[in-house]
């Protein structure tokens, strides 16, 4: 795997690292801080721009009945020297979705644009377990 | 609006206008030829690689059953000078869906790489009917 598909693997990690913790301050670093990004959440209509996405995350990561969520089975396609997008399965203890999760390089890291999440209904079984 | 934007809007209205009229070429046109694709239809498990993502599309548009699917208030964020993603609301005459489109230039025009849709309960008014 090359320097910038590993690159992508550590930022899709430290996305879901955060979501696990519930860690707002390690979710923010996550996301550009120099680009337009989008978020949706599964059923939500589209967020556009780092204020309400991000308000977004807060008042989800602050929620005590947010589900624990974790991914599994990452695919990894390279759209530009800077540019990476990862699709993988999200888990909770009741529900499997699947994520596309854009990733664009700043300041020698890479940084979330944009993250979808969607409930799938006939997930593959995660072999990580 | 720039020229890769304008290409991104193009190419984003070939791939609704594919599928509106269920044109399996103009789709297969669409799709990226030289980079891994992936594929998400809603509550589907993650498509991944030409075939199994084009197979899928050559049964939707065959399906006589299939609704009817227009798009509407696009939204445009460039990843690189040669990537786009577009993030759109599809509309069919029973429910409304978020869309993720990846777009990469290939051969001077932008092609889709990746494609997710997913169920969106709350959409905004389509302004644009």
């Amino acid at each position: 795997m090359d320097v910038l598909l590993e690159q992508a693997a550590f930022a899709n990690e430290a996305f879901y690292l955060a979501f696990e913790a519930k860690d707002y301050s390690a979710m923010d670093s996550v996301w550009s801080a120099s680009q337009g990004v989008m978020c949706m959440h599964p059923g939500w209509p589209a967020l556009v721009g780092r204020g309400s996405v991000m308000q977004s995350w807060q008042a989800i990561l602050d929620n005590p009945s947010q589900a624990q969520v974790s991914f599994f089975a990452p695919s990894f396609e390279r759209l530009a020297d800077t540019a990476v997008v990862v699709v993988c399965y999200e888990e909770t203890q009741s529900a499997v979705m699947v994520a596309t999760n854009v990733f664009v390089q700043e300041d020698e890291r890479l940084r979330m644009v944009v993250h979808q999440a969607g409930y799938c209904d006939n997930p593959p079984v995660n072999e990580s377990r």
